[in-house]
């Protein structure tokens, strides 16, 4: 919620109120844009199904193993592989809930998971933190802090994810710091790393004693998230199975996202990169299906292509474009709510960096995707992320989000009698009684875009829009937590910390 | 047509083929949105044709006010006021052609305008010009030369617009070189200004020379456009009327354009300033037919709103993007063709100018806009091209146009033989016989963007992407002309120059 006050020329016009946004319940107004005909996709649906059947996937947990044996898969201890017959797949499509209410610190925060709506989260995940007072350096505590500050600051963003790592912060108490510094910096719905059994337990411990959940609440609702990598191509690692079996039997939510570069990893078609993601995606709903019929569970990808004369990845491109469009098309032939990804491979937050996040967040879009990761800050790939970058792509959301509300052209707005009569050629339209009404709430007002005239920019140092970003995060970061968490909790989560911590913490699987 | 070389990892393999690209033909592969229903577009519709006849518009010409007063128009020629039938639009609705083909210098540049095809054209009109290397400056005749030339390089660019004025050139005699400038530099379709018949009989005239073209060739097809822009509101200037009145009668293309900004001279809602923009594009369209039935003219629209706190105008906008969709809705209502536009106010080619302007893009294309203006290079809201700009913009034109061209997936595509089971988890597809077959020739190749990673990239130079698009500009500016046009053509073209400025040329009117 943002309120602005607006003053024109000079004038003071008070009768108008100011303008109010609320950006935190989105449905997605874009039409669905197919890349590929009915046909198409359901021969990569069948492909998928037949590469369970015939060739199968690698299953690394025997827990994991166990799971499938007993839901009928075939399972070669020996090989690790786990083939999967059809019959099993449309059985957890059928369990997996189409429509997930997950409950964050306050109900305006709740996050509503399933096809049509539309939730934004910032970069992810990434190893880096930069900013152009600081520069680029591996992240910190501190950077994790800051960049969920500003993930709280903008209701544009519906989802705390891991920003950066916190690479001061040792991986057996790393959790513990994640999960506290999320609960109090933000009331938005938290990520827990599937990074094993030990950790994700201690995560939900503390996440329920901070919410004052009991058990049985908390496994009424969904109150954090993880995200699952596959290992692609067609892997599934130990920490990752231990995720999907821990999250399901928690209730809680787990994103399904197979991690798939064209002409690495996976094929160098959109068809056949999908389809990998998809079957991989298959097999690991089916294993949090079988850990729990009903478990909370999304349809995911995240395809791009890499650069054929380097090597290296390339996000925002027109592959990953129709990846995206793809990959909407097959989460709606199987009717899961589904995520998708912006992001960018530019090294700074400059215009390539720009172009690319919002190309790809245009196909996002138009995919129709209910969650959409990296769409603000990510940069090189995902090896960074920039808190100028953040800014600017936060803007781009809100335009985004002003668009999710529509307009009207009802005789108020088509204004026969309140402007278009009331105006003579050769005049203007700045005290026609339709603007009077209207000129404080009518447009949306900028977070770090300037409309200054080329003098008066000049005059004010021309700054970029980066430099001006810097002033932002630094005032929303210096004003300090946007929540003001209960005390008594805060220690007692401290508490728990320090308890966890003197027993040895927990490492994190591999 | 571009030709590229993909190379690999240091590998050669010289088996496949090198990636071929065409972008001179585009049909918009995006699916329309809507941003009001068909009752509100009807009661625009309505309201616009209410105005034209309840209040209509003036018409400073009285040629034009003659015309239309033959066509049945009531006309008080005390206050140059002319109201419209609706009767009469609805004819001139009915004669307007729907499908127009334009022929440029060559067949491959030929220009198809009908709804549902998809041109560019970088940024037109603006007085200045920039680059990195020599700063901001008022438009000169050089810049026109080294901006037309770069708009011939690439082939996502379709028609030719005046991308900055040539303020060096006389105004008397500057039509004679914009021509010149144009036929010279580029075979695309090009651009005259209408600024009065004088000019436009001289332009006419020197195309069609150039060009070998009879005066029946030349009323056979179109061979060259216009942008005609109303006074909103509600008024149509000399030079105006008289290129809509020339145009017609030599069956040229005109586009009529409003520039409405919601706010200032158009009512502040999107609705009603898209009404306003209708009913004077309404009126414009039927003064075409009047002078000339079934004179090639295309609907358009520019409508943007303004900061209301300091009164700039603002582009790529949510309520630009609105508008883009609103007049999408009125031009298949009317089912002519039409234009509409991108831009940015930003002041230099940083990420808001990059964010702004492909936002706006993106209301363009789903808007299913035929032509899409100001697509690549401007800023300021039109006060200035950038050099810089433009290529970094023609890198997500390109990114479209990939996407215009779809993707497949067949069983080739799918590739369970080629691809999926050929390798093994824990693999990967580099060497897939699917991979040998299309390294070269899967991926989009980038124009400006960089995949280097942070370390490579540091090491040369850590340029931001504007720093790269200088290097393109000059590379291409300094190659020299992407033509060799007929020497005694150029000739007689110069001789006709060098009479009728003798005789003293002709100066705009006003």
């Amino acid at each position: 919620m943002a309120e602005r006050s607006g003053r024109r020329r000079g004038k003071q016009r008070d009768a108008a109120p100011a303008r109010r946004t609320d950006y935190s319940r989105l449905r997605n107004p874009f039409p669905p844009m197919d890349v590929f005909s009915a046909d198409e996709i359901a021969a990569m649906h069948e492909t998928a199904l037949r590469t369970l059947e015939e060739l199968g996937v690698k299953v690394l947990l025997p827990e994991a193993r166990a799971l499938f044996r007993q839901g009928g898969a075939r399972v070669d201890d020996s090989t690790q592989m786990v083939t999967i017959g059809r019959e099993m797949v449309e059985a957890a499509l059928a369990s997996a809930p189409k429509s997930i209410l997950a409950r964050a610190g306050a109900r305006n925060r709740d996050v509503l998971l399933e096809l049509g709506v539309l939730n934004f989260q910032p970069g992810a995940g990434a190893p880096h933190a930069t900013d152009l007072e600081r520069g680029r350096r591996p992240g910190t505590a501190r950077d994790f802090r800051e960049l969920t500050r500003l993930t709280q600051a903008f209701d544009v963003l519906h989802m705390l994810p891991p920003l950066v790592e916190p690479q001061d912060v040792p991986t057996h108490l790393r959790h513990y710091f994640t999960m506290e510094a999320q609960l109090t910096e933000s009331d938005k719905l938290p990520f827990v790393f599937a990074r094993g059994t030990p950790q994700t337990q201690d995560s939900f411990e503390m996440l329920q004693g901070f919410r004052g959940l009991s058990d049985a609440d908390f496994a009424a609702a969904p109150h954090c998230y993880t995200i699952i990598n596959t290992n692609s191509p067609r892997t599934l690692d130990i920490p990752m199975a231990q995720g999907l079996i821990d999250f399901a039997r928690a209730r809680q939510v787990a994103i399904v996202t197979p991690f798939t570069l064209m002409g690495a990893m996976a094929p160098i078609t959109v068809a056949g990169a999908i389809t990998l993601s998809h079957l991989e995606a298959l097999a690991a709903i089916t294993l949090s299906q079988l850990a729990q019929p009903g478990a909370p569970i999304l349809y995911g990808t995240f395809t791009s292509n890499v650069d054929m004369k380097s090597g290296s990845p390339a996000f925002g491109t027109p592959g990953h474009f129709h990846a995206s469009l793809a990959a909407g098309q097959l989460a709606r032939h199987i009717g899961l709510p589904w995520r998708s990804a912006a992001g960018s491979a530019a090294n700074m937050n400059d215009v390539q960096a720009a172009n690319e996040n919002q190309f790809g967040l245009w196909g996002c879009l138009m995919a129709g995707a209910s969650v959409v990761i990296h769409a603000a800050g990510w940069l090189e790939g995902g090896l960074s992320v920039s808190y100028e970058k953040l800014i600017c792509d936060i803007e781009v959301l809100n335009m985004v989000a002003e668009l999710c509300a529509g307009a009207q052209a009802g005789a108020d707005e088509i204004g026969f009698d309140t402007a278009l009569s009331t105006v003579q050629p050769g005049g203007h339209f700045f005290d026609a009684p339709q603007t009077m009404a209207r000129y404080q709430t009518e447009f949306y007002q900028p977070v770090v875009h300037s409309y200054a005239n080329f003098r008066t920019w000049t005059e004010r140092g021309a700054e970029d829009t980066s430099a001006r970003a810097t002033g932002i995060w630094k005032s929303i970061v210096e004003a300090g937590p946007g929540i003001t968490p209960d005390a008594a909790r805060v220690a007692a989560m401290q508490d728990f910390i320090a308890k966890r911590s003197a027993e040895g913490g927990a490492p994190p699987e591999s």
